[in-house]
């Protein structure tokens, strides 16, 4: 390992703490990755995209360990920091011993929709731990990839990297294409595209999931733009039944993602 | 109207303030609500338990008017305040113009399970803003109560009530007893006690929930102690199909009282 880094005002560490915006991640075309779940997940899933690891100086507890060692197997050059400098690089109040830096992972639209099961599209999502939790119930749904809108918060803010808790590594993602470029990719595809939004007309259980379909899910207030709508061939609900207004946006899509997934995985017997 | 209150010193601003704290809060016998949805859900359900409305002096937006007309008309004490005041009264950064001050709603274990459908039981949640979301969707889901065990986040702390959103009021909630006591009501009341945890053996689609049932939840990393998970007659996880770890708790509740709803309602036809 190299010498300690514990000056916070070096140079390298200004590169990493610019990360935080996004025209700088843009220029230099890398993004921060905090904390040991999702530094475990990029040096798993993708270390070839790995820049650096940086590690606090010191730190023995076992996870972090594992890492240092995961780091060193892939060859990813791994420096040891001081509490100070670690505090200077990250976005999270508590950074928990470890961050990494990494290129992004985006693939072409066409790219992403290549493969099998539903597939999510996410129009005007502003809140970054929203898109990434969404992002994570996703994966876990096990859809084949999530279309993030040029309109929705970039994929790469800290924020939403820490809320996929690794899960932007682990499924396609395309960014920066407009909504009627994705919903045209999505049709090419084959794709019925099925709106989520409380005003819709289809409740969730009457919904047809077991043909090829998009779900779309538009930004916090759980609430899509008329003319987004209107272009997605169903605008389904999840039902209410008690006397809740509505759910909020990460609910609501995790109950419809896991209707996905439940129409994939029929019950045996 | 009363006159307008101007002072973030006077006696009323500071034991409205109070109450962000728990023990002012049990002393005083009163909790905060605020925003335009808790305080509008609070008048239209339990107007009977509503002492005070607090909004912005000079307010004019057709939410805030609403909500001024409810509270005269369900004989609310309604107080117009500046803005220094209604700061120093609210948890929230951003209070959205209105509050209100109100009297506990909770009820004995007992007769919040007197009722149908499924039950929620949150054991050790310690994220308020977890524990309020799950209500939401308890509330969503059409739950006949939820139950929150003396070792959880306080139900009344602002944040857990804001992050209700007014479900809070739309079914009977119970607090403060240990989780012996609330497993052993459960029983005497027939229900099943399945515990949700990403260990469980029984996957969520396998799950009989044809038959009355509770889900217990645990804290944040969706974990729960292994006594209490012993306690139960199942542990069921919400199948993981893709490469994510686990869900978070809001998600997975959210998805196995989901799949409670979906039996207690089936399809038509």
């Amino acid at each position: 390992m190299e010498p300690v880094l514990s000056n916070p005002q070096s140079e390298r560490v200004k590169k990493v703490r610019a990360l935080h915006r996004r025209s700088s991640r843009l220029r230099a075309g890398l993004f921060l990755a905090e904390g040991p779940q999702a530094v475990r997940e990029l040096l798993c899933f993708r270390p070839e995209t790995a820049q650096a690891v940086y590690v606090l100086d010191g730190a023995s507890g076992a996870v972090l360990t594992e890492l240092c060692e995961l780091a060193r197997d892939r060859a990813v050059p791994l420096f040891a920091v001081t509490e100070q400098v670690m505090a200077a690089m990250c976005d999270a109040q508590h950074p928990q011993g470890i961050a990494g830096v990494a290129r992004p992972v985006d693939v072409l639209l066409h790219d992403a929709l290549d493969g099998e099961g539903f597939v999510v599209v996410l129009t005007n999502v502003r809140d970054p731990g929203n898109a990434g939790t969404v992002l994570r119930g996703a994966d876990a749904a096990g859809a084949r990839c999530v279309l993030v809108s040029d309109s929705s918060v970039d994929l790469y803010n800290p924020k939403v990297v820490r809320s996929t808790v690794g899960s932007l590594w682990h499924l396609p993602v395309s960014i920066g294409r407009t909504i009627p470029e994705i919903f045209e990719a999505c049709r090419s595809a084959g794709l019925t595209l099925l709106a989520a939004d409380g005003v819709g007309n289809t409740l969730l259980p009457d919904t047809e999931l077991s043909q090829p379909h998009a779900w779309v899910f538009g930004n916090e207030a759980w609430g899509l733009e008329p003319e987004v709508r209107d272009a997605c061939d169903e605008v389904v609900r999840v039902p209410i039944y008690g006397h809740a207004e509505s759910l909020n946006l990460a609910m609501a899509a995790t109950v419809c993602m896991y209707a996905s997934a439940a129409a994939a995985h029929p019950k045996l017997g």
